[in-house]
This record gives structure tokens, C-alpha cells and sequence, in this order.
């Protein structure tokens, strides 16, 4: 039955050959690509006037801060410029760092990207759904449920296997695109018409006169460090250069620098016209919704943009389920993450780096409630470790390798390094209280996990290597056969045991005196030929004295005991609820019970009995 | 680390001759038998007159009604008073009826035994908080977590078995019982010199004038029905009979009169205060609570009440700990209920029966919000449908046995038997809406799980029966090792199997090509007698290739197959996450996939190699 559901969500397993690798024109990668940096368009302005919207005068502040960051993504987007020719083949900050910077910084660069995916996907869904409720506000208390039920069906869609089809991608991407210059150049006429319009100041609390100068700049640095949400997903193009047609640098670089300038025209438009037509955030409704109901009134173009929006949104955490898994399974080889990241499942996806990104996403929308606003301040630190890493590794690249025109390359990723450095100790201060400390814990936590399961990776390779001493040939077998009651699953394990090579004893716990004696009178009659030992147990126990029993008989290595479990296998599943589960118990206590080395030479077999119905 | 865990909360376990049964005396066994009964004067008066507080003039119509049920409580009595002289080894309704009208009755009553064994503890649980609450108003909002917790600590004292020391458990009840009636009393020299304060019926909702003659009538009924909550418990020291000293019968059924006579008077005591002290009721402090309030005054006669109430009615909850396993195992060893609940504990109970009766009445608690007043309609139908049971059995009886006086006796149970099945039906359709539905779904559906259990069992003893044709001698056994890599734990795999008397093959499942040539070059080095196969897997399963190809190995009856299955046993439990389970995954697919019969003839042998740190 699990098995029939799994195969109608997930579909047929694909046979290996059906691996393929598509290359894309930069029309469609840019689609793909991108999809997570121009999405954050949608919600990067909107976080700004939220830090600001406490000193409504302060308000109109965020259009110089705007061009702050535009720059600063300029810069962040020059140095990505670099790594994608220095690393053609796809150079995210864990391979940067590992080859430049050594194990740590590598660590650092992989346990921030791993959060900044998980909470890309809870940003972006939460910012769609965000969209669809600013349209249809009678959904407001459905938020939640809608954003768990998107991850779902994202997280469905991504374990059928999405061929990263570049056409079907690169429609919500571009329809996001049309709408939001549509929705600028009509917002700009209307404004070369009208003017501004004030803000309803009236509405709003108003507490500046208690800012001090030295609040007031506290308060730009927030603002400041929201905005730099939109400079997340900028590495994407970087990561994934193999997708471009050859000369693949060249394309990749070209539609890097592409996509800076229609994600900074569209930023610094949204924000303009949020400033001069008069939008105030809070309430339920996104900025983006209040801008094009102004612009457009709320008619089909309204919406069309509100549908645009939530749809790059969705779409955008969709590229967080190829990065995620593909950095796990990378870290996974590395020994770093579980092994099992590493397996191909049947649609020949990483879906275990699926499942796991699905289950924390969903985590944090539950946990924030699908309140963009309150996962932000999680959302730029860890981008920004990313940035500096990324950056400083490719400026110490240059100092080894010394390629032509080195000088200049390590000034530009050194700017770059520095400049995002520094934007990082302002976002991490500035957003600490916030929500910031969270990462900041987060990262060395994940770090040390990611070590402690690297040396148990090598104790256990150590452990099992062969240069060591080889486990002992057989020299001694004991069979034994717990039994309770005398039936045909106990006739069939005492069949198997009898074949086996070894002294068979049937043994049996001695609970209920009257039972047990009527069992031994019954087994001499059925089974003469084996022996039936009865172990006495004033606590009612059957593990312990099975687990003594048998420690008496392994003295020396190269003695074995093999148990024989009678099993039944119920017909269906509710019959296991039935059963005494005492098969399943002893097994576990026989496989985990450690109490000396003697324990290390038990064999658990299991004699399972079918039941036809 | 979960075994000390078990062994604080649970104790060490208890040596199978700790068991002892203790007689009471009257005055011990009326304070253990009957907190149920009693403690639900904490409540009853309140649930009648919060069904007739929509219409206020109809309040004082709570006094009649409790007068009703006052005297249906002593036709119950007395119909009880000969079930323990028929049964003087205790005879719940379950045993009466199976004894009596047959299998189905008896499942019936045992359903809704059990049904209210559950409500009891989470309508006492919800009401003691409700008493806490009242006294402490600022922890309103705590209300289901604590509830939870005192759910949790009763179920933790069961566990650790408690003796029912009738010293102890005395304390309670005729604390309770005491506080009760100089409550009472003081209230009634109150009255006499005050005379009736009136209600401050302006502050209620006034719709008397829109109700009919017909609503006015059902009102009634429905306050009828919420006040028969009263009765609840009344059956236990029918149950418990054994427990009292020599001659049981005769000293039990002097308890339950006295327990009748205790119960009425505190009962019609409360509600005339309640009536003449203008008390509303409605909001977060109880009747009882606020009548307290009244006459003592917010002092430590007050709190103290308060606090006698909270503790009786855990109290109450706590029978249901005895009550509830005992009925499952009994139950249980009829095959109408799973065999665990027949298991005896560390400590001497049965500890299945407990967890699942805690386990119920948590969820009933977070379902209902801890609130007392959702869960009584659900309440009194299952009580009245054990009642009407009980009696009818008991008629059947006299019918049958035809002992001096059985005409006499059939009456009194006739006249029994007839009323609380008018007051059932009373009950089921007046509350039919507020929730008795439920549980006239509930029980049938019970009744139908109960065969269908019963029905397996019964299958179960057939199929394993020794008088069907006996499993085969092996006749010819192979055994097979999978390999994914060579290590130390196949070493061991590979001597084990060789000393099996069987052909032995090792198997690898060939996913990624390079490595499965390493492997079979590898292996022909180290074990150059132990044939590898390698298996083509298109689809990437490991599973799928190996049940097929043992499916190979077994033609006829008498071909066993061995698995060893190699396992690595970690030293730290979160190491477990960081192997790929394969044995796991390998182990359950083998034993449950059922493809065709040879399937049955495989064996799953665990090696495990256990791993130093």
C-alpha cells in the first residue's frame, strides 16, 4: 500500500541510462538561475521600510540606502564574475574554501549555505504565500497550512526528478520580469502625472524625536542589512556553470552580470515608487500588492502581477532543492554528512538531501509562521559568511597561482572580500538581537557535527580495515531456541536448527511455574530428541536470562551462538498489534545488549512463520 | 540511558512473590472505591445548571431534577446491592453479561466500561484543574498542560504499582467528605439567617420568553441527562468486591448504601445551596468554588476546600488505573483484546493497560481543551449503557437459577434494568447533538474491532496448530553473504557462513560498475573459495536483484535459504544515523516480502560486527 502511494507521487523508478545532462542557452539559464535573486525583489524594499517604518520620518531613507546596496551587488557581482572563470566547471564557496582556505573556512562556507538554502525556501514561500494572502486577505489565517502544503508539492515535484527543462522554467521567471517593468513604467508615468503623494503620517507611530542621532544610525544599519536580502542568491549563476553552452565561462559571465543589472533596475524602481507614492508597510498587505493596486488598480493586472510574484517566489525556492542536495551529497563524499545523502534514489535524484530540505523548511515556517519578516535577520548573515569566504579564498587562488594580470584579480575579489566582510559585521550586529545570534550559533554547531562525523567515518574505516586482526574462524556453536509455546513455527526452527552445525538446545523462561511444566511434559513427548532447558526468572524478564544463558556459553573467541527467533509474519498490518512482539524485543536486546566481549560472537537468526490471513 | 530513565520513574523491578492482596475494612474500602462517585458532586450541580442557564427563570428547576436523579441513584444502588451478592468475587458488567446474555451484550458492556474508564480520567483530571483554576485564576491559561501533568504523574504512579494501602488513600476522600458537608452546613445556618439571595439575572441571557412549552421540555431532559454524571462510579465496589474483609458480600453491600447515602446528601446539599444563594453558573470558577467563596470567604477554608476537591478527583482518575487494565486483561485473555495487555510489569501491573489508558485520556484532554463541560455529554451514556446491561444480565440470572426469593430479585433488577434504560435513552437523545453520537459510533465500532480481533486469534491457533501437516525437513540449504565493500564484518560474515552446513555464496548488487569490478578483483584475492556473483541491478535497488535471485534457490518444500546479513552495531545511538541502513532496509523487505511461497523458506541471520567506539 506504501509502496502504491509512493509510486503515484513519485512515479516509476528510471533506469540508469536515462541520466542525461541538458545544456541551456543564457536566455533560459538566466531563467533558472536567477529565479532566487530577482524573486527577492519582491520582498527586499518591503524589510527595509519595516526597519524604518518606526521613525516615519526616516522613511524616505531607504531610497540612498538602496543605491547602497545596488553598488555593493555590483561589487559582489564582479567578483563572481572571477570565481566563474577561475572555476568553469562550477565553484560554490565549500569548493572554493576547501581548495584555498583549508578544511575549516571550507566547514564555515558549507554550514552557511546549507542554512541559507533551508531558509530560502522558508523565505520564499512564506513571501509567496505572503503575495497570495496581500490579493485574497480572507486567506489570512490559512497562511501556515498553504505554505506547508507549497514545500509538499515542491518537495514531490523535485523527488519525481525535474529535468531542469530550461523552456517550462523560464516562463514565471520572465513573466516576473515583464510585469515588474510594466508595473515600474506605468507606476513612473503616473507619478510624472501626480507627483508624490504623502504618506498618511497621521497613522503612524511617531517616536522620532526620541531617536538619538546615534539611534538613528543604528536604525540605517538595520534597514541597511534588510535590504541585503536582495542580494541572496547571487552565487547561483556561479554554482552552476556547467549548465551553460561552451564557452561556458564566457556565457556565464555575461549573464551573471545580466542579471545584476535587471535585479538592481528592478530594486531600486520598486523602491522609488514605493517612496514617492506613499506606501507604508505592516498590515497584512505585501508593498509589491499596495504598489500595483495604485498603479494598476485592483483589476486583472493586479493581479496577473500578484500571480507573476507568487510564482517566482515558488519557483525560487525550487532551486534550492537541486543546490541543497547536490552541496550535501558533495559534503556527504567528503565524509562530513551521513552517507546515505550520497544514494541516487529511483527517479534519479539525491532524495534523501530532498526529504531532509523539505522537513527543516517546513520546520521554520511552522516555527515563524510564515512571517517573511521574522525569518530575514536569519536569512543575509549566512550569505554574507558565504560572500567573504568565497571571496577570500579566490583572492589567496591568485597569490598561489600567479596567473597573467593576478595583481589585478586579487584587488578586485580582495575589494570584494573586503566589502562583504564588512557588510557582514554590520548585517550580524545590527540584526543580532533579531534573530542574527541564531546563525551565529547555528554555524560552529553544524561545524562540530560535521567533524564529529568525519572522525567517526575514519575510526570506522580503521576499525574495519583488514591490516588489523581478522575475527576468529568457528570453533564452537551453540544453537538455542527460546521457545514459549509448542507449534508449527517452533517445529520449523527446530527443523532449521537440527541442519545447522551446532549443539541445538530449546530453552525456555520460566514465568508462569503451572505453564512451563506443562510445556516440558509436551516437549519431551513432540521432541524427544532435543533437549528443552528451563531458565528461572523471579522477575519475569525472558531477555535477561536468554542474554546470560548464552554468555556462559562463548568463553573464547571463536565460539558462537546462534539464536533462532520464530517469528510470525502477520498477513496484514494491523495483526502486528497483536502480537507479543517478544521476537522483536529479543532481537533488539540481543543485538544491543554490550555487557562484555563475549556478546560479539552472537548470531541473531530469524525463522520467520507466514500467516496465510 | 532510557533504562535509567524507566528505572527513577519506575523503580527496580519487583520479585514475582512481592505479590500480596490486602483485605479492607468498610471505612478503608468506601474511601478507595468511591472517590469516583463522590468527587462527582465536584461537578454534577454545575452541569445541570449550565444547560438551564439559557433560560434563567428555569434555574431553580435544577433542585427537582436533582431529586430524580437522587432517587434513580438508589434504585441503582439496590439493583447493585444483589449483583454483589450474586457475584461475590465481583461482577462488573462485562462478566455479568458474558455470564448472563451472551457474547455480544458483553462486548457491548466492555466497550463502554472501557469508553468510561477514559472519560473518567480526563473528566476528573479536567475538573480537579478546573478546582485549581478557580482558586488560582492567573493560571487559566496553563490549564491543558496541567492537566496533562497530572495525567502523566497518576500514570507514572501506576506504573510504579501502587499498592492500594487504604490508609493512605482514606485521607482523600473523607477530606473531601468532610469539607463537603461543613461546607454544607455552614451554608445551610447562612441561608436560615440571610434567607435566598437572588440571581443577578440581569447579567444573564434572557430567552425564556422564545422557548416553547416542547424546548422547555427537552431542556429539562438534557439537564436530567448532564446531571446523571452524578451516578458515574456508583458500579465500582460491585467490581471490587474481593477486596473487602470476610463475609465480602455482606460487608460490601453495607458500603454501597452507605457510599448512596453519602453521595445524595452532598449532592442535593450543594444544589439547594447553589439554588438559594443565587449562584450563576458559567465563566472559569466552578459552582462548588464559588459557593465556597460565599460562605467561607476567600480564606483558608477556602483553599482548603478547593484543595480537597482537586484532590479527590485525582483520586477519581486513579481508579480508572486500576479499572481499565484489569478489564483489558480479562478482556484480553478472552482474545477479544491484544495479548500484551495480559503482560504483568517490572512492578507487578499491567503496565500495557495503564500507558494506553493514559495515552487516551491525553488526547481526550488536548481535544477537548481540559474543558469538563465538553466531555460530560459523552460521559453518562456509556455508564447507563453498562447499567442497563448489568441489570438485564442479573434478571436473566434469576431467570435461569431460580434461587428462594428469585422473584423478588427479578423485579428489583427488572425495575433496574427498565429505568436506567429509560434514562439511557433519555441521555443518548437528549445529548445526541452535543456529542453522545460519538460515542453510539464508538462502541459499535469497538465491538466490531473485538471480534475482528477475536477472529484472528482464532485463525492464528488454527494455522499454527500441530495437527495440520508439519513444516519440512531441510532438505537443502544455501547461504548467501551480501557484500558492498570488504571489511572486517564480511571477514567475520564469511567464517560464520562457511561453518554453516550450506553452499555459500557471497552477492554483490553491481549499482556503479567501476567499483563493483574493484570488488570482484578484490575478492578473489582475499577469499578465493567463496564464490561472488554479481547481480545487474538497471533500477539501482540493492533489494529487488537479491529476492530474486534466492527465489532461484528455493524450488521446493525443504530448500532453505540463509541470509547473513552483516551489520554494524554503533557505540553511540546517533551513529545509527550515519550508516546507510542497508541491513536494516535489506532485513524487513526480506522478511515481509511475500512474492510467491518459496518466501518461506528464508532464514535472516543477522552478524553482527559491533564497533568499538
Amino acid at each position: 500500500m506504501i509502496s502504491n502511494i509512493k509510486r503515484t507521487l513519485i512515479g516509476l523508478p528510471l533506469h540508469s541510462n536515462e541520466a542525461s545532462h541538458e545544456r541551456l542557452s543564457n536566455f533560459q539559464a538566466l531563467a533558472i538561475l536567477s529565479s532566487d535573486a530577482l524573486s527577492s525583489v519582491a520582498y527586499a524594499t518591503e524589510e527595509i521600510l519595516l526597519v524604518l517604518v518606526v521613525a516615519p520620518l526616516m522613511l524616505d531613507l531607504s531610497w540612498p540606502i538602496s543605491i547602497a546596496i545596488s553598488v555593493l551587488l555590483f561589487v559582489v557581482s564582479i567578483s563572481y564574475y572571477q570565481t566563474i572563470h577561475a572555476y568553469p566547471t562550477g565553484g560554490g564557496a565549500y569548493r572554493v574554501c576547501s581548495e584555498n582556505l583549508g578544511t575549516v573556512p571550507s566547514l564555515v562556507a558549507g554550514a552557511s549555505l546549507l542554512t541559507d538554502y533551508i531558509l530560502t525556501v522558508a523565505v520564499s514561500i512564506s513571501a509567496g504565500v505572503a503575495a497570495i494572502v496581500s490579493a485574497f486577505p480572507e486567506l489570512l489565517p490559512w497562511r501556515v497550512p498553504m505554505a506547508l502544503l507549497a514545500i509538499l508539492i515542491v518537495t514531490i515535484i523535485n523527488l519525481r526528478g525535474v529535468k531542469e527543462s530550461g523552456r517550462v522554467f523560464a516562463l514565471p521567471t520572465y513573466f516576473f520580469i515583464c510585469m515588474m517593468y510594466l508595473l515600474i513604467i506605468v507606476g513612473l508615468i503616473d507619478w510624472f502625472m501626480v507627483g508624490d503623494i504623502p504618506r498618511p503620517v497621521t497613522h503612524l507611530p511617531e517616536t522620532v524625536d526620541e531617536l538619538t542621532r546615534l539611534g538613528m544610525f543604528i536604525l540605517v544599519l538595520r534597514a541597511f542589512a534588510s535590504g541585503c536580502t536582495a542580494m541572496t542568491g547571487v552565487e547561483a549563476i556561479s554554482d552552476g556553470v556547467s549548465i551553460f553552452k561552451s564557452p561556458e565561462a564566457h556565457n556565464a559571465g555575461k549573464t551573471l552580470l545580466g542579471m545584476a543589472a535587471l535585479l538592481v533596475s528592478m530594486f531600486l524602481g520598486i523602491t522609488f515608487l514605493a517612496n514617492h507614492l506613499g506606501l507604508v508597510p505592516g498590515g497584512h498587505e505585501t508593498i509589491v500588492s499596495q504598489l500595483a493596486r495604485i498603479v494598476f488598480g485592483t483589476g486583472v493586472l493586479y493581479y496577473t502581477t500578484q500571480a507573476a510574484t507568487a510564482l517566482i517566489l515558488f519557483l525560487a525556492a525550487n532551486t534550492s532543492y537541486s543546490d541543497f542536495p547536490r552541496l550535501a551529497m558533495w559534503m556527504a563524499k567528503d565524509s562530513f554528512l551521513p552517507r546515505q545523502l550520497t544514494n541516487v534514489g529511483d527517479r534519479l535524484v539525491y532524495n534523501n538531501g530532498i526529504v531532509a530540505l523539505g522537513v527543516f523548511a517546513a520546520g521554520l515556517v511552522v516555527f515563524y509562521q510564515a512571517d517573511t519578516h521574522g525569518l530575514v535577520p536569519l536569512y543575509a548573515v549566512g550569505v554574507f559568511i558565504s560572500f567573504t569566504l568565497n571571496q577570500a579564498g579566490m583572492v589567496r587562488r591568485w597569490f598561489k597561482l600567479k596567473t597573467p594580470n593576478w595583481k589585478l584579480s586579487a584587488t578586485i575579489n580582495g575589494l570584494g572580500a573586503i566589502t562583504t566582510g564588512i557588510v557582514l559585521v554590520v548585517i550580524a550586529s545590527s540584526k543580532f538581537t533579531h534573530g542574527a545570534w541564531i546563525i551565529l550559533l547555528l554555524i560552529p554547531a553544524q561545524v562540530m557535527a560535521f567533524r564529529a562525523i568525519y572522525k567517526h567515518y575514519m575510526e570506522l574505516n580503521n576499525q574495519l580495515s583488514l591490516d588489523k586482526d581478522w575475527p576468529p574462524e568457528v570453533t564452537r556453536h551453540t544453537v538455542i531456541i527460546p521457545v514459549a509455546g509448542i507449534h508449527r513455527g517452533i517445529v520449523k526452527a527446530v527443523n532449521y536448527g537440527k541442519m545447522l552445525n551446532g549443539d541445538l538446545y530449546a530453552i525456555t523462561v520460566d514465568i508462569v511455574p503451572e505453564q512451563t511444566d506443562a510445556l516440558c511434559k509436551r516437549w519431551t513427548e513432540i521432541f524427544p530428541d532435543v533437549r528443552l532447558m528451563v531458565l528461572p526468572s523471579p522477575y519475569r524478564s525472558v531477555v535477561d536470562p536468554l542474554v546470560d544463558f548464552m554468555d556462559e556459553y562463548v568463553k573464547e573467541e571463536g565460539d558462537y551462538v546462534t539464536v533462532l527467533v520464530p517469528e510470525f509474519v502477520p498477513a496484514k498490518w494491523w495483526h502486528h498489534l497483536l502480537h507479543n512482539q517478544m521476537a522483536r524485543i529479543l532481537r533488539w536486546r540481543m543485538l544491543y545488549a554490550r555487557r562484555n566481549w563475549p556478546g560479539r560472537y552472537r548470531i541473531i537468526s530469524e525463522v520467520p512463520f507466514y500467516l496465510a490471513r
